[in-house]
């Protein structure tokens, strides 16, 4: 194990990253920008072709996004909804993946710029970034309504709820304590409406358990959208059966309501100032910056719009998909979720399959839309599927099914499964660590 | 749920915290200073006698300590070896938890002095305040050689150890590339043999099938002790026996050698430059600051001086136990270890038990010690207990039924099981994910 011991050939040095311009042999290589639903969908679609994939991300691990609700409100570990990329690519001998931040694309190149590290070479890129929130004009507030998107989001935001709870427990000013206890949720789309029936279930059934001190009547969850009702993309009897539900569990909805205002110790709705310091920002998206490193057109989101075939219409061999792209279909745009990201992936690694095998290209792309879910508090959900309309506890188990066995990787599904079970037996939560930014052990001798 | 409907005189308010000095009705006071081991055996004993009890700690959970290196190599999620301390004591009425930092301790007022909190009163201090890592005099070798105490530590070190790789994997410099594959771990007790041997594994099982263009051979691993040889807790033929399965394992060990310097990118030990900057410190101990805020003696590592019933000697009232104490027995300090923590936090309880009721004190101290283990990778393992000796998978077995047992809680026991069986059966680590500083989504519009 000395270094010198090593043979100094058996390295495989990667030299494909930037190909001699003459190398006709090589296979094509297809790079891939992130490693989201979108992007390990296509890669698992090249698999078994005659091309050398490259998949990049910032993250070494593939998130499961729709349950990062439950790790923000600590019923799930962040290790069990998510899972290294590699670990879910690592069958796939044709896959390389590399953990580096993407600065630009040169599409004349054909290359990707990265931070850190030479550029990458591609035949053909596929460009599934995902997105971002959009704080409508006011980045000041990220800041001060922090947003749900990545695993560290939702572990500051596990640590900010449990944290008000150990503040008002011992706070004895009352102004203080119901200030600690409001919590208001930006945006009433699904990920504000699983929030916000997660907290009140956190708050109601778990916590006020463990905190002695606290009056459950000075909690307070408040959720806010500038639309006149909650959950815009489901039919309106849905809708209204899980405002009736959120109401029951304890959460104040506020819709028609525009904010005007966040600042450090509250936020102004409709004219109204709520003191708060825990505000969270579930509203609106912002797509990457894919459109600026492809000079793309894009829609008012930022995402690029793409051909039929999903390829930009400058460059054929250049693909968006997933929440990156705007997909139009019957005259309007594709939503950004899970299944349009699923799909979208599949689509494109077919599509270069058939451009290799020179057949002709497959009909456009067309998405098919099985459904859709959100989960309002404990052993409730909606399920609209086409003429299928469900809420409740049928509901519920429905969610629970289908979203264990999306979730990648066998291991993970099985520490969910437990976990879930358990937290729903016990209304324990099983990850309620306060992660402090400065891990320090208690009081030492810092100087000596 | 508006606040105006709450009633005002439902909230408990916490009126005990500074006591009005003619309340001859109230129960006497217990306050316990640290979450950990000592401290929660403590609060457990005290739990049905006639006084109040308030355990402080800055986290707000309990971590289980002896299995640290399994988080911080990937094996265990950071929630299956931490527990809520408001849950662990969550039964026990006569309890409370606080979360905050102890700044200093008034024995003459017999008050707690608390960071952003109103002082404490107590009739009975317990201080269980753990220990630090003692850098012998070399504060600044901290940010370079990290040491592993806390979650936040194991965590760090987990994605130290998994970008190491991710670099190494597209790095085509020979030098840079074995400066990002060695790995130097100071200290050669239990931590530092216990984290090699699981390194070893990580790298070699795991990892290597995923990083598809890292040579083995290039992975360097150097165990340091400035001691003649590792385990020095450890009869000497356990101790060999352990060497050479570390070796085996692809463990350099660098007994007998002191570490001179430690600089930005190595480490010089014995007078040897190894480059690399993957260090990690797990040599020494230095207790909590207790000693300072009592006003006690201590011992060279900061360890408060005890009497035989672990009270200090100013002050009847006051104990120290655990890691933070230095208690004799047979002429020599009990080495910082969880047994000698939970037997000294069960101890005290039972001596304010029975000064409470008036009578006499029980028999000093006396720690039975019921045996050591170390675990040296998968399915190998040291236990010395009495004149029994045992290495290999027996040993190895008895480590695992043990220390899951050990584990607070039930449905931590239940998850650490299942990722222990799960990773032995498969060699996967189900928590290799890097958490990133700064967690933003890929290449958003930052400025919009």
């Amino acid at each position: 194990m000395k270094p010198d011991t090593a043979p100094q050939t058996s390295i495989t040095t990667s030299q494909h990253r930037i190909e001699p311009a003459g190398n006709k042999d090589r296979r094509p290589r297809v790079v891939i920008i992130g490693g989201g639903f979108a992007g390990l969908e296509a890669a698992k679609g090249l698999g078994k072709l005659p091309v050398d994939v490259t998949v990049v991300d910032h993250n070494n691990f593939h998130l499961f996004q729709p349950m990062l609700y439950q790790v923000a409100t600590a019923g799930l570990a962040s290790t069990a909804i998510s899972a290294p990329i590699r670990e879910v690519l690592h069958r796939q001998h044709n896959v390389e993946v590399m953990r580096a931040e993407v600065v630009d694309v040169d599409t004349q190149r054909q290359i990707v710029l990265l931070k850190h590290a030479r550029p990458l070479h591609y035949d053909y890129l596929i460009v599934a970034t995902g997105a971002s929130t959009n704080y409508f004009g006011h980045p000041e507030w990220q800041t001060l309504a922090p947003s749900m998107k990545s695993l560290n989001d939702a572990l500051k935001i596990r640590s900010m709820l449990l944290e008000a709870f150990e503040q008002a427990e011992f706070e004895n000013n009352d102004e203080i304590r119901r200030k600690l206890l409001t919590f208001v949720l930006v945006g009433a789309g699904p990920t504000g409406v699983e929030l916000a029936g997660s907290i009140a279930e956190l708050t109601h059934k778990t916590l006020l358990r463990d905190f002695h001190n606290i009056n459950p009547h000075q909690v307070r969850i408040v959720l806010v959208d500038a639309l006149p009702r909650i959950l815009p993309s489901f039919p309106e009897p849905l809708a209204q059966r899980a405002a009736k539900r959120l109401r029951q569990l304890g959460v104040e909805i506020r819709t028609g309501q525009q904010v005007t205002d966040v600042k450090d110790d509250g936020i102004v709705i409709g004219g109204e100032f709520f003191l708060t310091n825990h505000i969270i920002w579930t509203a609106g998206v912002l797509a990457s910056k894919a459109g600026t490193w492809l000079g793309a057109e894009t829609d008012k989101s930022g995402r690029v719009k793409v051909q039929p075939n999903l390829a930009i219409p400058a460059h054929a061999n250049v693909f968006v998909i997933g929440d990156t792209a705007c997909i139009m279909q019957d005259g309007k745009p594709l939503p950004g979720v899970a299944p349009v990201a699923l799909q979208s992936g599949k689509y494109v690694a077919r599509v270069i399959a058939q451009q290799l095998a020179g057949q002709t290209e497959p009909a456009p792309f067309h998405y098919t839309d099985k459904g859709t879910m959100a989960i309002v508090g404990r052993s409730f959900a909606l399920v609209h599927s086409g003429p299928l309309q469900i809420t409740g506890f049928l509901g519920w188990l429905m969610w629970v099914v289908l979203h264990i066995l999306y979730l990648i990787g066998f291991r993970n599904r099985v520490a969910a499964i437990l976990q879930y079970a358990w937290n729903y037996l016990t209304y324990q939560r099983s990850a309620r660590i306060i992660l402090v930014d400065n891990p320090r052990p208690l009081n030492t001798h810092e100087d000596t």
